[in-house]
């Protein structure tokens, strides 16, 4: 008996688990049906801010499969087709056609996956729906802000929120030749790493001739009598503007299941189990942008939009669903991001995440070299670590570095993974050559100095 | 009461062993005596390729520490001054005065660190002593081979040895404008990779413009009357040459250790505990080039060279003379180098090596991109990983590609160091971004089909 599987969200998780499926399943046991509300599939978010800056040429280089393809791999695909509702009991989605030529209906489904990704944070500023002012969330919006910046003398863009899209935009925009203002309300830019090291960020950003104003919430936007974003207003000052975007994060989309009555998480992601089932709901499965997921050292739900967890979310959904075993073993807030020549990455608990999860702990921040410092080209990063008091466990790392530097992060996120202390790492066998670290790799040099920080530091147990 | 530290060998891991020493124990404590037969202490002999190709300018760049820097941190540090002999019932090692002009003698030792590094692999072929003949070991091999080669008209260079140092001194000749022939009795170059790698190797340093002869051993040089090497012969052919590179490895330099009657094990070098300290003899401590270490996956004990490990030895001596607890954790076999633009890493063991270990294991092989595979610039890289049969733990890894690639080695290195397994591995949390990954990097891919691989090839335990 064919089984049919209902997808909502033809994007990385949505497609990752309809194709996982009928490669693993077969066509013969599985109807695989994906409804799909805009016009893309399986497209990089992630890509867009290059694609504005101009290293990526082509709309469709950011698409890795198109509609056609995945119908030619056996999938029922409907674009233009939003899910209006669920009924768990009834094993039914009622769905409706967007562009109003297509058609309503209703379609039973023997498994759901919800895949419905995430909404960009929109605060209700005073102007906040002028011309001229654009998200940063799906293609739609990159065809939007290039239309906008094409064939226009614009000068000034202003940049709302200082993380990763923030930030990346922020360079695209420079690169595009105009004068650019980044404005965000917390003390330092870039809070996935720690003040102290969101100040390198702040200084590095200054360099490349950018404004970054912190400490500055938004309170508004002046548009002029043509419908156009004029300025941005902050309590401070009014800032002129020729173009803003918003690079304010994303909160999980769970309107659908919230609607439908499936259990939403502390972090307001729906909430699975490690096969990424929705609580209570042995057939409805959900992950990528959409869901919570475990934080492996806090012990918490967290939502965290990246387009990595949401591909393995996928696979895993998918290998569950063809009679396989999936579990998804958690996060542990790996990240990294690129300025222009700066590059940042992180992992792990940043001090205000460890302080929150109750840990207490100490931190070591040194700088080293990007290769052996004699060579040419030589440059410097900064590295801090986080470690557990008295353990010496590691909790957390972020770099901030130029070239070849926050790669290194994956050496963190691996160690942190498996759960390595300071000292044990500091004497790993890594790789050493001249053109890519000193003898003792910057990773290394960190952590050697994190386990002093926990000797120097550790009381002893009370009595 | 003050003891005395004899060091015996002055780079990496003797001075390291001697600062570490003085600076957790004070000189109150300890009198720290180095004897150095060279000329120069602390230097990076990893470095000498890049001084010869250019990037380097001044011998002294190479130099982490000079003899000054040593004796104002309070070491009585000699140089040009030979130990000939150790008396370990007597506590006492006996010196001479390489140049003549200082003092022979005696001296009486507390504890005694042998840190004497590895010696050159020198086959007594007809003609090797022949002028223009170089090896690449010390700081006085590096100057003999610029002075060589600065202000003649050579042409033809030919490389005998296709491993780290060969490579590296292979990149250093073609960029100084010489023709460049690379010759190996193995079947491919770069043996510490597989020969499937290595044949990628291989391809890229043809593409670069040097010839590379492999499977041919050589028997020989031909001598002109001055003196000087006029070419390289081999059971094919006479390559004619100009100038002549030995990169044919190192053995530990245990003579001393061995007359003292220190245990030597299998691999060659002195044979310690996880402390350094010379099996049976608790106040003679040993590292670096010289010793034999622990591999964490065989099991055996091997003496790789590598300054990476001799510092972390010379640290974990001086923190147990100084009365801390240092321990050695032993190696994985991580290595990484680059020829032009070339990146090579591996880790863990290579094919042979867990087949000699007694492994039974699956490969899998893959390609993927450094960076997105839409943006300018992506290239790609070869990744093959070594797990496990039935238990698919990670067992090795090893990596070609060019820009970016070969530091993710160092992922790998972290990943087996811990045991983790390749499945666990594929769904690992690290970072993401268009400029650094595709969405799965190329390590996950390496490790999902690997997993694939354990999965298909597992047969089941007998009954």
């Amino acid at each position: 008996m064919t089984r049919r599987i209902v997808v909502v969200g033809g994007d990385a998780t949505g497609m990752s688990a309809a194709n996982t499926a009928l490669r693993h399943g077969g066509s013969a046991s599985y109807e695989v049906v994906v409804l799909e509300c805009g016009h893309y599939t399986s497209y990089s978010a992630c890509g867009i801010p290059y694609w504005i800056a101009g290293d990526v040429t082509e709309r469709d280089d950011l698409i890795a499969r198109a509609p056609e393809q995945h119908r030619e791999a056996g999938i029922d695909l409907r674009m233009r087709t939003e899910v209006t509702a669920v009924d768990l009991d009834k094993q039914v989605v009622s769905f409706r056609a967007v562009d109003g030529d297509g058609q309503d209906g209703e379609l039973e489904y023997d498994d759901l996956v919800l895949a419905t990704g995430a909404r960009p944070i929109r605060p209700p500023l005073d102007g906040i729906d002028a011309e001229g002012i654009f998200g940063v969330q799906s293609l739609e919006d990159g065809e939007a802000i290039l239309d906008d910046l094409t064939g226009r003398d614009l000068r000034r863009a202003v940049v709302v929120g200082a993380g990763y899209i923030g930030v990346e935009m922020a360079e695209a925009m420079l690169r595009r030749g105009l004068e650019v203002t980044v404005v965000d309300q917390a003390p330092e830019p870039f809070t996935q790493v720690d003040p102290d090291m969101g100040a390198l960020v702040r200084e590095a950003m200054e360099g490349m001739g950018m404004t970054v104003l912190t400490g500055t919430p938004v309170e508004g936007f002046d548009v002029g009598d043509d419908g156009r974003v004029r300025a941005v207003r902050t309590g401070d000052a009014t800032l002129p503007a020729d173009v803003v975007v918003l690079g304010l994060g994303v909160r999980p989309n769970v309107s659908l299941a919230s609607e439908a009555g499936l259990t939403i998480g502390e972090s307001g992601g729906i909430a699975t189990d490690v096969r990424m089932r929705c609580v209570g709901h042995g057939n409805v499965w959900a992950g990528g942008d959409c869901v919570q997921t475990h934080h492996r050292l806090s012990g918490r739900g967290v939502a965290i939009a990246l387009g990595t967890h949401a591909n393995k979310h996928g696979r895993i959904i998918g290998t569950n669903l063809a009679g396989g075993y999936g579990a998804f073993p958690g996060v542990i807030g790996t990240a990294i991001s690129k300025v222009c020549s700066l590059e940042i990455g992180r992992t792990g608990l940043g001090e205000a995440e460890a302080t929150a999860a109750g840990f207490a702990y100490v931190t070591a921040t040194i700088e080293s070299s990007n290769v052996a410092g004699y060579l040419p080209g030589a440059e410097m990063m900064t590295v801090k670590v986080l470690a557990e008091q008295r353990s010496g466990r590691l909790l957390g790392a972020q770099i901030v570095g130029r070239a070849n530097a926050a790669k290194r992060i994956d050496v963190f996120a691996t160690a942190i993974w498996n759960g390595m202390g300071a000292e044990e790492m500091t004497f790993m066998d890594l790789s050493y050559a001249p053109p890519f670290s000193p003898v003792w790799d910057a990773v290394l040099v960190a952590a050697r100095k994190a386990t002093k920080a926990v000797e120097a530091d550790s009381p002893a147990s009370p009595a």
